[in-house]
């Protein structure tokens, strides 16, 4: 790979520096981030297909996508031991695959973690943490240093920083969020208002690079940081990623829309025993997430007089195991009341990993395109999407489609162009 | 209501009666049919809302559909007891909507149904039949003259025929099906793989008359009928509503299929309590109905290499209640196996009777829209569309839209022509 | 019935007189108590069987208890309207089985309930409260008042008084519960410590009633009230109906014991959507209820390291009928994990009337064979049961058999001394 | 464990040889048994716990058990496969237990299975079968053979016979069954409507072995084998380890029993992948299993008006993991309708092995207690019990109890005489 004289060699050569991603992962060793790099490693040498992850399916054929071969991983973590040990601890790679693959994790970076608002579940969590900031200024420098280290160590031109850490408690409001002055001025003041997602997301967009928000957490979501990606010209996506139980939901509630059956109530519990559980035990984490869970109802069926209940339950012998529980109740017919269970007995990680590799290519496509802002082709990954009230999975993916559409056929222009 | 006496009166009445449209259903005292007929005639007289029914929603507004006040309704069974006895006999229609429409649903003229092939099964369920035809001949030409006496009577011009009896045995093969001439010979010679859904086809077809089949037998399908049904300029739609379990199967494999997630094996099992699932307990009834079930799975998902098991079970306490189970079972990332299940607690005739109405509906409106043949845009009603493969209801959905405007936008084009 | 002439009827009379029995209800017009009453009255008029009432099954026969036909009843509640429009309001009872004991039920005299602990969720689930008592000591005078009326009025001796009322808060631990000297010196004070229960039980122990707790909510289990009932030589039942989730998880758990599968986990959670859910929303009112369902797992297995989550959650689709899910999971040879999952549709008050019912017989037998204080072959019957830590369904049912086998052996000594 | 001088250790060997227990098992290298002898391997070994097994806990403490490492294994198989090859072919026990034991468990020497009506189904699913008998009294001469070879080669006393193979199709009648001189001509005659159960049963029997059916088949059942078992003074236990939905269906019904609620149906279906799955896709085959699992309810309840029906379906993902699927309709107070449902995800083999373990341990200690013929205290472990009608899972257990009290007073007495 290293000796390329011939010609051909030195167009793929360029062709490969051009298209080279970086990723970025913030929790970069937690079960989301590492599972998504062991899986793309392991699909790297054709270990096993990279089920699930439609930018290798023929959804995306054509687009001008980063291989997978070009991707560079990186990221920050306040655990900063080897990445192979974390992925044997979370459980949910096979000991072949971790055996196979564990010299290409350990040669991942780890960047220590920033926490701006060391919380008392967090803090119980996290053994040894190494925290490297003490201001906001100083963690947002820090980062950024970090980002222009990666960029140079691994040559990599465009970065896309994926933020993929453990939810936060709810932020407070405060005047730091309205815009980009008042946001600077927070940060010099240290103001509580502001979050470690947007720590994270005020050093990313500041250094260029794009920002997906895998999370419930606030991050770029703040209108101050809205206005540094446009200045910037970087292109953001998120929020929450869409693994289980809103996967389904949003998939379901279209049904009963399209057949005029009335939803009276659906109740949703989930219950899991991975770290994740354990930060949305304490009720302030926890609302959090269920916020982002609850909101896509009423947008899907045009009403809202129905009790929607979610529940998030740790649950230790689940592991990284996701289960969910939902009763549906509907009416149809002279008002006659019928109703449907599910049971979802997913594994977060692995629903999550082939959507973080998706969108870290999406978006360094889009990157590419010279798209910026939010990024609304990108709905059906989210629980709450950027730039749309759409939540109804089957539009979502018609939005996507029609993007894939679009793209093909500027490409398709070029080359035709190209090639007279 | 009845004083009409201005212009504007009569303009009404003429349209009034240009709208009108006959339904005669086979198996009218069944617990389909008369579910529709009882919930349509409640909703008539402002009771209940007509719920279910997407030709009353928004999705279907600006389509000339016969107005709820203008539907006829008459039928055929081999029980001629009046409808409300079997109304409140099926005990889906709670006793105060019964009592309310008592007398309007035994106004409902009950003909006497054919049965050309009663086997020991469907003998066993009816006590006393009254089967009003020996020979093939005979019953087409009972059949016809039946049609055209409730034209009479109803003063209606243009009347669909719904086919709502209970599953027959799948047909044997025969010459009769191949085309027309040939099923004509057929007819004469009281050939054996001539069943009763294509008795009734035949008489429908024949007569001018639209024809919907909404369950899992074969009746118009054979060549034989769709070439008369194109010489006799009249609709056809089918096969087999999509009512329970068909129905979340055609949503959730689309989920399934745009998120990668490989399908490993679908077990699902059904437990009715009502004449369709006796009669369905007879293994060669139920293989006939197994086999509309069993088909959707690899159209949407576009490969087969799956195990996808289909069974219904009779079970008394559930009446006409319709309880499903599946067991899904997928690979994700790193081909880990997940699994998903489903609980359906529906009730088969509710979840049926809009879907009934709306079809008679749309396939008189397309009869006057001169269509013939196949009418693909109704494959979101069906498991077994005619005229399409696609079973995705998603996709169906998009047509069945598509359609839609397509028809708003001719008659917006009228008026606007007119209005010139 | 009435014109009683003969020898033999005579005897008949002073028989019922004697095992003639007083019901009084402390929240009769709740779901629970009005419909035990509903169901009795019912059963009296020869309209349905007593299902469910084992008093009334093969394994209570021999027993010398009040005949269903002698049970006179009658109760408190801080709402005033008819029996018969409670038991309408609630939608459990069937109209037609309302229809035909109206009557009896308006018959019964509803007296106001007491409050002591008013607070803002009881306060604003009931719209006009019609508290009886101010202070602590009127309370308790106006009760016991209330049930000297009751007993003359109904001409009955032994009365047994069942706290059926809505969960309340977890009580504060005070002085007053010590012992009976504290306690009435409490009562004296108003000590904020004495909550609804403790007055009722005060009152009802005081007069000479047995007393049967059927809540979760402290109420006799004080020292205090322990005490007042071996001075006064009453019988005392409790604690919490054993209805439907703890009821399977007091079954299925011993299966896990006798075949050592290990328990690594169980989560259960609730949805109801009865005044019993809402009360329970508020969390210090559901820390009550989730207190009894949690202690059961330990004593049945003998250890301790599982996970056991129980949750409550209102839940307004679902009414009276309770609907529970669990997720059971176990290991067993060779340490392989494995799972259960159970789904209850049950409704609270049907499976608690029959159990109200046998409660109020079997105090009311035990009080006349002399019996005081906790009634440890009851724990078949309660979630929390008094005098034992029994929590093993079917050992609990072997001590009530033993204690049935007794009684008749007794009686049966009785009988054959008495025929010598 | 071999030089041993000492007196005290000879006296230890004496009592090994005494106690040592040979166990052969028909099907040796089946999922059942081979997940047996690997788990015990493997805790004798100190891996595993030997969980599940109820003669290693408190509950057999003080019963004169064969020893775990006293255990010689051997048995029949129509595949010699080494065993560790079929244990990893099973994919029940985890890679690292099968390394731990593969040497101990290929030192077992695996006989050549007989096969004596081997139907299509059969010769499908068995590649190479190497059948070891033409007639059936070539057949029984050959198992007896291999039972003395056992013996020398294992130099055990006892053995015992545990029938794990497949499940057979349900056998012919025929007048070979009636008493053991009509078995002995049958035999000479190749009757067929001796199956291969039965020969295994004779050759066992004849051998002087305890014989324990753990499989739905046909083997001692028959009255013939019952006299030759008298005349032998065997002990015989079976049929049909309870194992996952009818363990739970006889825990559960004792339930509904006690508390009065009346069943009016209960379905069950079973999905099963392993071999056991698709020999019972053969509706021959599948009788014979599903007559077994049918008979268990009306015996709890004391009634036969309700529906109960019992599917078995093979369905390749779930592999050995047995899932299962019940709905359960009762009704209570009110005759109001409620429902109950289960979801089991057991995995066979691993619920097995533990009973088959035990089994083999107490007809071991039956035998040298001279115990003969049927052992109903045996009962909890079987589908269909010999001995006794009782199916309540907790009435069996409290006659288990009271045998292992039985034994523990003989042995006490014994014990105390020796010590004066």
């Amino acid at each position: 790979m290293i000796e390329v004289a011939t010609q051909q060699g030195c167009e793929t050569l360029v062709e490969a520096a051009l298209s080279r991603l970086g990723v970025m992962l913030v929790g970069v060793g937690g079960a989301v981030a590492s599972t998504t790099i062991a899986g793309t490693l392991a699909a790297r040498r054709g270990l096993v297909a990279p089920r699930g992850a439609i930018t290798e399916s023929a959804d995306c054929a054509g687009l001008d996508l980063a291989p997978l071969s070009s991707l560079a991983f990186g990221g920050w973590d306040i655990d900063q031991s080897p990445l192979s040990d974390r992925v044997r601890r979370h459980g949910v790679v096979s000991p072949q695959v971790v055996a196979a693959v564990k010299e290409d994790l350990d040669d991942i970076h780890v960047e220590p973690g920033i926490v701006a608002n060391l919380d008392s579940t967090v803090r119980r969590l996290v053994r040894s943490p190494r925290i490297s900031a003490a201001t906001h200024s100083e963690a947002v420098a820090r980062l950024v240093a970090d980002i222009a280290d990666f960029r140079d160590r691994q040559q990599v031109d465009r970065v896309v920083v994926v933020y993929c850490s453990s939810t936060d408690r709810t932020p407070i409001n405060g005047p730091s969020h309205r815009d980009l002055d008042s946001f600077q001025r927070g940060l010099a003041e240290n103001a509580p208002e502001i979050g470690n997602g947007m720590l994270y997301g005020y050093a990313a967009v500041s250094a260029g690079c794009a920002f997906v928000n895998f999370t419930p957490n606030t991050t770029v979501e703040v209108p101050a940081l809205q206005e540094l990606a446009n200045k910037q010209n970087v292109p953001l996506a998120g929020r929450d990623g869409k693994t289980g139980q809103t996967l389904y939901k949003t998939v379901l509630a279209p049904m009963l829309r399209v057949r005029d059956l009335k939803l009276r109530g659906w109740y949703s519990t989930n219950i899991l025993g991975n770290t994740d559980g354990q930060v949305l035990e304490d009720p302030l984490h926890g609302a959090t997430k269920v916020h982002t869970k609850e909101s896509v109802l009423e947008e899907i069926l045009g009403y809202a007089d129905f009790d929607h209940r979610v529940r998030i339950d740790y649950y230790r012998p689940r592991g990284d195991a996701k289960e969910a529980w939902d009763c549906i109740d509907f009416e149809g017919w002279l008002d006659t009341p019928m109703s449907m269970r599910v049971n979802w007995q997913g594994i977060d990680s692995i629903l999550a990993a082939p959507l973080v590799l998706d969108l870290a290519r999406l978006v360094g496509l889009a990157q590419r395109r010279g798209e910026r802002g939010a990024l609304p082709q990108l709905a059906m990954f989210f629980k709450d999407p950027y730039g749309t009230t759409e939540h109804n999975f089957f539009e979502q993916v018609v939005k996507f489609r029609q993007y894939v559409e679009g793209c093909r056929a500027e490409t398709g222009a070029a080359v035709s162009t190209a090639s007279e």
